[in-house]
């Protein structure tokens, strides 16, 4: 395999939004474009046994709802059967959280009151989030935003973590195509340092740090309400993230024309990353603001969907310095994945 | 196999050093005692192409120090092949950070000048760390530190972070035994946040935090110099500290008979690892302070090793949040391992 000689110098960039240190790094890598998965996804079609599959529904944790409401579900929300918080906790809706926390002598605890859902995003096994239609995607988007609804009346859950694990090895145990949503009694860190960061920098030039990433170098795809970047300090290769163009803190904000318009650039975004990339696993995150903060108090934030397709792993490093190896620059992943034509 | 009804509620957890919450979650574990790796590491016997080895000096990066300094080494220290950072950037010593890191419009960035070695921890590629006579582990953290020193004349080096990866699912490219250093022009933000949350701790209540650590639960041995625990609030299941016992901010503070002392609990605690999680891959880091800042101004600061055997995946959830969900709790960790009789 023929490999470029390194032309680029190693850098540290520091992430405005993150503030996070990415060591970029290329005379590790090989070319880009030959970056592919080692592990893909091949789509496990045996639904025999898959409590996700229509017709299983009773072999799930209960159900929160279905859309549409009749046997022919199209999605459902349901309780995560094995949920790492529990909704059983004695822990009474609007108790104050800070008395709800104490000092152990060792350390900070508090009960682990929360919800753990799941979204089946399909009743049919075979189906992936990229197979649907950009308005059965815009949907899924639409219940996670109902359920947040729904969660936002427990005074006692400061943030609501949506997340996708795609791929066993990008930690999903079902191959049936669901997303979760995790509810926490707490801010957790990494959304605190993202809103201290972008904070900083507003109070610094005025302006929201998302507002104001409109590099073309950087840019792979845009829609009327959204765009897609590779981010100017990618932690991972081929990172990506699709930004709303309208200020807006948090992701509960989506109307349904919106969410069809997302719908779309995520097909697009998750069909290139399958096609370049050797259909990889990934997860995606949305970013957004806790839940019990309203706009006005938060100028400065603006959510975003992030998406990591596991290319590389993490080791020593990472995990003791809390920064990450890059291989790739993102101004080069972002122009590969612009450049490539998908059917759709 | 049998296992046992959760018995514990799920807790979230702050830890008073790494400022992390962690969320303990039982119910989706098996038994403590049940953990196994998954993917245990057979050493690799295949010596023939390894440049590790002795006779294959040749095929490797430039040497920087061997011991004992003759043909017939026990450990060598050399440049890696293919460093994350470039010790040829023109970044001359002296200059000041703050010069050198600049705003691009899109986040901050500094070049990527630093070094980038390999400690080679044995010259028989059969042989693994814990394999080693206490004292020649011991030579192997002393060479972390003769290494140390001499990164010290660099002004431009802030942080030098010395981890090692065992297992290939935990970022190690060679099988042949071996330990990393990476010296970076940055303080990374793990050791930012480590900083703020010990010296927070200091000024509340006079104290450091890891002196205070005492809680016989959390235990695991203890030697002359030096004990190990499972972290109150550990981010991963039989995560493991082991901690000087006397008040030390920086790693290379270590005099050669508290490197013996320290080599003996260290294989004892792989060696203990290795039998109850069925030889796991593993991650050791070295949480030390930053290298030209002086004991005097870090009163707070304590540094410590870090050993995380990697037995859970990370996904979406962990990567958006910064959380990790941890299904075994320290204290049953702890006792598993403190109980366990292992042949040394």
């Amino acid at each position: 395999m023929a490999t470029t000689p390194p032309t680029r110098s190693p850098e540290l960039r520091k992430d405005p939004v993150t503030n996070r240190w990415v060591i970029f790094s290329p005379a590790r890598a090989k070319r880009p474009s030959d970056f592919k998965s080692k592990s893909p996804e091949n789509p496990n079609n045996n639904s025999s046994s898959c409590p996700f599959c229509i017709g299983n529904e009773h072999q799930c944790a209960p159900e929160i709802f279905r859309v549409p409401p009749d046997p022919n579900w199209k999605l459902r929300v349901i309780e995560n059967l094995y949920p790492a918080l529990s909704r059983k906790l004695d822990h009474p809706n609007g108790q104050n959280d800070d008395s709800s926390s104490e000092l152990s002598g060792l350390g900070w605890v508090v009960a682990g009151f929360g919800f753990h859902d799941v979204v089946i995003e399909t009743p049919v096994h075979s189906v992936q989030l990229s197979d649907l239609d950009p308005s059965e995607i815009g949907d899924v988007l639409i219940a996670y935003k109902r359920r947040i609804e729904q969660i936002k009346q427990f005074d006692t859950i400061k943030y609501i973590q949506v997340f996708k694990n795609h791929g066993a090895s990008a930690g999903a145990s079902m191959s049936h195509s669901h997303s979760q949503m995790l509810s926490l009694p707490i801010v957790p860190p990494s959304v605190s340092t993202r809103l201290n960061s972008m904070k900083e920098h507003f109070n610094q030039t005025g302006k929201c740090s998302l507002c104001q990433v409109q590099s073309k170098d950087l840019l792979i795809n845009e829609t009327s309400h959204f765009f897609s970047i590779a981010p100017y300090a990618s932690s991972f290769p081929f990172e990506i993230w699709i930004i709303p163009r309208d200020h807006s803190s948090h992701f509960d904000e989506l109307d349904n024309k919106k969410a069809v318009d997302l719908g779309g650039l995520l097909k697009l975004i998750l069909k290139k990353m399958a096609l370049q990339l050797n259909n990889p696993p990934f997860n995606f995150m949305i970013h957004t603001s806790p839940i019990q903060v309203t706009d006005s108090e938060l100028p400065y934030s603006h959510w975003f969907l992030q998406i990591i397709p596991q290319l590389t792993g993490v080791g020593g490093f990472e995990l003791g310095s809390g920064c990450y190896i890059n291989p790739v620059f993102p101004d080069d992943a972002a122009k590969i994945l612009r450049e490539l034509n998908v059917p759709i």
